[in-house]
């Protein structure tokens, strides 16, 4: 298998195809051609198979995708064949949301630890995690914590992503509406929540 | 201009290229070359100019794009040179934290009207916007509302864009972890926000 050369879309399009494929385990379809997984996820068929080209050869011509087979393979690729565990910071509104999202388990995330300022908020359980001040993020070396969700407001985002840096994170993911700067062998992925509507016009009908 | 057989995949990253051209604007570049905009935004240059040769001549060989020029076309584009008011229903957790985001004005959203059917909620003001009752979205057409953006928990997501659907909305973003069902002349886009999330390790160094 090459690992190398592979274009940062196509990583970004396999969560995507990874959801799909699991939606069709659900629905117990087996296999799948990438026609109809593409029909399926709104994506081309080529792409599909472009994308999966880098990788070996996945399917069998006319019979499809092995689903089963393929979630492990995309899954291995992806480094998602392990559990990871994350650590919030920030337990506002959006933080609150991250924690009570189902959506991570789908993908082997275990958010594993939350941290406030908030001496209110400290000591609080939600689920089965418990609160902690944001001075125990030096810990997470220890306790084998690698991924940082950041949802702190923007003017502490900075300062957030400093101290998970210096905990030994290696991996970010951040919510606060602005950019972050870090190391460059700490990979940041930023979200912009409002991203995904500004396409939402092309796509309507004329009013 | 070609509006016609556009890759989907090229409007999607549109509005990334249209927030590094605003960041580059912010810190005073009045022109950008593909190169300076790929690096800041990590993708492929030649991809970029791809992208940009569907909508006719954007830019100059050698002297690069005209950022506040370029921002217009992108923003023509995606239709967002009008403003577009949007309706926002479940202002939970994620609702409110959707309600206090700062991005959605940056892309000409305006979040003009928001619903909850808890009776302790409705009425109560979040920033200038009231809490409605579930019920007023039929009223919508009327408000000249055409953008639903869905935040309540997933077993009530079909039912809320159906209510949507039914009150004239023509685009719907649904932040519920489930898939939603709707004519097919309406544009749905959902998000998971822990798919970001599953492209993260495959960059983290080893542990």
């Amino acid at each position: 298998m090459r690992y190398r050369k592979i274009p940062d879309e196509t990583i970004r399009r396999l969560p995507i195809y990874l959801r799909g494929l699991l939606f069709s385990l659900e629905q117990e379809q087996q296999s799948l051609s990438s026609r109809s997984l593409a029909e399926f996820l709104g994506v081309n068929s080529w792409q599909i198979r472009k994308d999966f080209s880098y990788f070996g050869d996945f399917g069998t011509r006319g019979v499809g995708y092995d689903t089963k087979k393929l979630i492990k393979q995309i899954n291995k690729i992806l480094k998602l064949d392990v559990v990871h565990k994350a650590a919030l910071v920030g337990i506002g509104n959006l933080g609150s949301a991250v924690l009570a999202y189902p959506g991570f388990k789908i993908y082997n995330f275990d958010i594993a630890a939350a941290f406030d300022i908030n001496p209110k908020k400290i000591g609080r359980k939600t689920g089965k995690i418990k609160i902690e001040d944001v001075s125990n993020i030096r810990l997470l070396k220890k306790r084998k914590i690698y991924i940082g969700i950041i949802t702190v407001p923007r003017n502490e985002a900075q300062c957030t992503a400093d101290a998970l840096v210096k905990a030994g994170v290696k991996g970010i993911l951040n919510f606060a509406p602005c950019y972050i700067t870090v190391p460059k062998k700490i990979k940041v992925i930023t979200i912009d929540m409002a991203m995904d509507l500004a396409r939402l016009p092309y796509y309507m009908p004329a009013s």
